[in-house]
């Protein structure tokens, strides 16, 4: 991307090129039929889950102001609208937790004043919503989201590791409080006397272990040795939301043996609950606000504004690292933009807002990379079934393969470079296959070609992008809303699992948590980090070097980590990400050699000067694919 | 081994073959060294930990009359004694449940008659040994045990599963009924209102799945990617005793919030508590019980040495399966004799007899199969990282690692047939790595030849056949009686999250799980168990002749577990396998092909006419090693 700061520009390419795109973004997306729907329940849990938490979060602290009826709304809501008129519809949105600290923040502030108090609220919020949204507009209009590429891997990792140390922090946190007794609740109840506190806390802890485990493995399912290779592949897509209808059965075994709150499951109002739904009229109120407080309302918005373009920014470029071999272009500026609308939209109507989430958009783009992998993978097992049986050599088998995958390639982006790129390592890769077997004319059979794991091997990651999946989602969070008598059967302690099978999950891709684990591993076994990943700096970067690195790295992950526990200002810890822009751009090149570092962290504006549109380049060449 | 009915022959057989190896049984376990420790520790807890749960099992049922200190004494008895004198030094003795069963009965019979009763019931089991070690004496002498061939791998391989579906069992009904409250316990105590049985039931799960989940964890270590080879080394060695440490650690997290019966904990006398060694001079009473009695011994007794007969020398077997290529000769008649010595030495001082116990047996055989592995694997790596440094062509490294491996060999056997086939295995796959790696004069380096993994797959299975680790777990489960007041602190249920890991430990290696698995696995898949069992039957025999076969020995199984059930009669289910040899040899043979029984479950009596006395060439070929 360019660093253009003229303004408009942004926005007006980013229209360009994801309009070129548009119609294939939904074909693309009902053309792969019902498997559609794993990535979809997938990223729903991990979008309803925390939004829902969150909700009970907000209900405590705002004194039932908020509740998750509203952060489930807001996520819906924003969703929907993103994903059928945003730019990148990988990027999943959702209500995340600085919002709910902001808002908590806001309301102890307002509750006390007696000008504004507990009714104005929302009201109040509202014009917090309009300056944010204001500065989200002019951030947008001027390019910000230029710099985005001086956000390196380095922070964009560091910033993914925080959010999962947060949420594994808010798992055990959860974990413990089922020991205690929760604030607002009748101290004298039966579920609260020592002992049931005591088997409740047992049971949680059953619960979410149970719960962790088994989302855990179900996630492996397709590779494992038992059972049909229909049943690996539903338990393996449908594995998770799966488990938390099983261990939410779990927890009613003992039903009628226990108290009624044991185990404790979530709090939320039905949304037909009488007061559930006040804040849908807030704009009324808007004009009784004090000036005083409406001028006011620019401090909380300012940090709003740069949390949320911060926070939108790096969800989205994480949701489309190098590594996804994307072809379509990214939106930054056009959906910053957009979600300055939606902010102004959420904030009239009295909900919180939403932006883009980690590390569920991340987890977005990661599972329609494995659900492309599926379609391409059994296309291409049934053409070499069919060549196998028909006696064919390799050669053969290899060509009609190459015909298959060149069908599933959309016609849009048919024969484009990068298209090109997967062919070629398909045939490099068969070539060495077949002269490593001596005879690439003599007919194969499935002892020598193990199908399935000879195409894992070849076939490049490719992601399904398209809109349908996130529209879907955002769809089913809606649904929650009217399912909340039903949501509220799951327990707590389930919750807190999910919790950290999320924090979990997001580690592996990330090269910052792959470097700490290289330091734990033993000396003679490094070569299988080789093995396993691909990554450049284990071999041409010495130990030392990656040690200090990450050792550099892991320091300043936990003063960030530290910050977020300062009572308000914990709110800002992203600025301290964002001042690893300098500290990569002018210190880090002290430190460390430019070539390793450019294996460990390659920053753009590092290349080499003959070619210094080559961010542009990059970009339009992406951009042309959709054409 | 000869089918010769001939009194005496089989016992002077086996003297002569195991007093030949005698003196390098301990010098072979002394030169071992400190690593010998880590297959003692875990046979030491594998036989420690049963044998206490079934001393609380006897002590319920015999109104206290027999305890886990008597069980303890029992098999460190035996255990010390069969060590230094027995035949078989692999074999495992300790109490076992069937024994638990039959003093239960026994019990039950004694406690009501007038002129027995609870006073008299030791004495009474001391004329019931009396009478089981004269008829195992005469099984010794007129060599019942040459039968044993005729258990072939089919009645082992069930027996062995039927231990561990009886162990796990076990471990069920221990976790269930920690929800329930104990007998003979005062129901009114603080632990055993509602509340609180719920919260211990609700410990328990947590402390015996986390002992259960981290032991089978900590036995792969060696294979682990993290932490240095001599912490993975130790963790692998002792991480089962170690966890043991460690959860009853963690149940002690809670002290102080909770009442003092939670979680529950071991419950045994200490040994110099009045009344725990009453037991020690019985033989003084076995003359004041009535002749009748005496007589009516007689009828337990055939049942005890039916029983005993069967299990220990299907222990011993299990203990010398073919895989594990013993170079030693086998004792089954000289130690039945000695059983019989140890019956009438534990009735006469009153304490329950011990016998060769199954999985123990095996584990231990396995347990000396990692270490000698581990002795062999750790020359041969150092021989091959010096060869390399010396830039080695791999032929050159084939070399001397052939040498290093032959000096490892005791001189006792080095040189005989089954020692050259170890060397001649090494052999094939080096060159058949050499040659797939295009040239075998070539320098080799680590990237190419990963010598710890070559290494681990050129090696044979060899097992390090001593005494001492017997010798000294058996002392050591001995010094478990004196250290009752810390073997106290174990709570109950992570006993029974052991017996759930001594069950799931003895499943690998056991053909007939490895064929029900075989079962479940999805047909693309099948060649996996190829890769990792190199068994004959999955190439030779047809898919559903397997599973025929495999579901013909699933219903025997579930038969004889089904019999376990019934009251007394239950205990004879050894009878039910025994059946099995009749089974085997008559109506088998009429359901499936020859050669395909032959490669299920090949039976010596089978084989062709034309070598009669194969069996004996098989015993005098073993036998000859250690000359």
């Amino acid at each position: 991307m360019e660093e253009s700061f003229v303004p408009l520009r942004g926005i007006k390419n980013d229209l360009h090129g994801r309009l070129a795109c548009y119609k294939q973004d939904w074909t693309g997306g009902f053309r792969t039929g019902i498997r559609i729907l794993a990535p979809t329940t997938y990223i729903f849990f991990a979008s309803a889950i925390p939004v829902i938490s969150f909700g009970e979060q907000l209900e405590r602290n705002t004194d039932g102001v908020l509740t998750a009826v509203q952060t489930l709304a807001s996520t819906a809501l924003c969703g929907i609208i993103h994903s059928i008129v945003g730019g990148q519809p990988l990027l999943i949105l959702g209500v995340a937790e600085p919002t709910v600290l902001m808002y908590t923040f806001m309301f102890n502030f307002a509750k006390d004043r007696p000008d504004l108090g507990r009714n104005l609220f929302l009201a109040w919020t509202g014009w917090v919503c309009v300056w944010t949204a204001i500065l989200l507009f002019l951030l947008a209009i001027l390019g910000a989201c230029s710099i985005i590429n001086r956000f390196t891997r380095i922070a964009g990792e560091l910033f993914g590791l925080l959010i999962a140390m947060l949420f594994m922090q808010q798992a055990i946190k959860g974990l413990v409080d089922e020991f205690r007794i929760p604030e607002r609740e009748n101290r004298k109840a039966l579920e609260f006397v020592p002992s049931w506190r005591f088997a409740n806390g047992m049971f949680a802890i059953v619960l979410s272990f149970g719960l962790l485990l088994t989302a855990l493995r179900s996630r492996k399912a397709r590779s494992w040795r038992y059972g049909a290779g229909w049943l690996r592949g539903f338990i393996a897509d449908y594995g998770v939301p799966l488990m938390v209808l099983v261990w939410t059965g779990v927890s009613y075994i003992p039903y009628g043996s226990v108290p009624k709150g044991i185990p404790r499951r979530l709090f939320s109002p039905n949304p037909w609950s009488p007061g559930a739904y006040d804040n849908w009229t807030v704009i009324k109120d808007m004009a009784h606000v004090p000036l005083l407080y409406i001028i006011g309302a620019f401090i909380p918005a300012t940090m709003i504004a740069v949390l949320y373009y911060f926070d939108h920014s790096v969800a989205s470029q994480l949701a489309q690292q190098k590594e996804f071999n994307l072809r379509k272009p990214p939106s930054f500026h056009y959906d910053l933009l957009l979600l300055g609308f939606l902010t102004l939209l959420c904030g009239l109507i009295g909900i919180p807002p939403s932006n883009g989430v980690i590390p569920q958009s991340p987890m977005h783009t990661k599972s329609l990379a494995t659900l492309k992998h599926q379609l391409l993978r059994n296309r291409l097992v049934a053409t070499a079934r069919k060549s196998m049986s028909q006696n064919a050599s390799l050669s053969q088998l290899y060509s009609s393969m190459q015909d298959a995958y060149q069908q599933m390639q959309t016609p849009l982006v048919y024969q484009q470079p990068s298209v090109r790129r997967g062919l070629n390592e398909l045939k490099d890769s068969t070539v060495q296959l077949a002269s490593s077997m001596g005879n690439i004319d003599a007919p194969v059979d499935e002892t020598v070609f193990d199908i399935e794991k000879e195409i894992d091997d070849l076939l490049p990651i490719e992601v399904k992008e398209q809109r349908l999946s996130n529209l879907l989602q955002a769809a089913m969070v809606g649904a929650c809303v009217a399912a909340m008598p039903l949501l509220k059967k799951i327990p707590t302690s389930v919750l807190w699992g999910y919790f950290a099978f999320m924090a979990i999950e997001s580690l592996p891709g990330n090269q910052f948590w792959e470097r700490i684990l290289l330091l734990f591993t033993a000396p003679s076994r490094r070569y299988k980090v080789l093995e396993e990943y691909h990554t450049t700096f284990v071999e041409t970067v010495p130990f030392k070097t990656i040690a200090m690195f990450t050792l550099f790295q892991t320091t300043y992950l936990l003063v960030c980590f530290g910050i977020t526990w300062i009572p308000i200002a914990g709110v800002l810890f992203p600025l301290m990400i964002m001042l690893l822009v300098p500290v990569r751009q002018y210190i880090l090149p002290k430190l460390f050699k430019g070539a390793h570092l450019t294996d460990l962290d390659a920053a753009e504006y590092e290349e080499s000067p003959a070619i210094p549109f080559s961010l542009a380049a990059v970009s339009s060449e992406r951009f042309n694919l959709c054409l």
